[in-house]
């Protein structure tokens, strides 16, 4: 009974986690947002171009990547305005999900390449 | 220009590599069905009871990641028909993802909790 309960609890404790990580960077964009602002795609429109996301969307996924302090949005003053976005220091905390996640998606492709042929 | 072109193309390949595995494991359930049968819910009523899915989204979910090479699903006929699932060798390439994912997690409620306090 002992092994059960330990069993569940760590299965549990497991899945909270993952709910946890899912719910702040869970989705088809907000990852995709971070990887192509460190790219250098700072401006709206650039990242509207680079990812292929709608407006409104966009403008959504940026409000919560700031909400959670992923991002910082700087806003230049001038004629005519101009905003940038920037990712925080804490975006980094990203790098081992990001490249754990871009590691298999190519290893993923190869193998159903190798599938098909 | 050759180096922004570089780091264009560096960073598109890296925006299709993260598109193949939240394509393949994205969503809201996916990666917790996989924890969940590796911890021993491998019957469709208690991966329903443990992860707190819908029986058509769990129905709809496990057709997936068995399609995709994760899952297996075992008929034992008999009266009653008893179905089970288990995790295929190729769901183990996912421990580096689920590993990040959950650690990450695990530190990103830390933080909010300390935020809070």
């Amino acid at each position: 009974m002992e092994k059960v309960s330990y069993t569940y609890h760590a299965c549990q404790k497991k899945l909270f986690a993952i709910d946890d990580a899912l719910y702040a960077i869970g989705g088809k964009w907000k990852l995709k947002i971070i990887i192509a602002i460190r790219d250098g795609h700072i401006r709206f429109n650039d990242l509207q171009r680079t990812l292929g996301i709608s407006a409104k969307m966009l403008s959504q996924e940026l409000k919560d990547l700031e909400l959670n302090g992923f991002l910082e949005r700087r806003v230049h003053t001038g004629t005519p305005v101009v905003v940038e976005y920037m990712v925080t220091e804490y975006s980094d905390s990203l790098d081992d999900i990001l490249r754990a996640l871009s590691d298999w998606g190519e290893n993923h492709r190869d193998k159903i390449k190798s599938e098909r042929s």
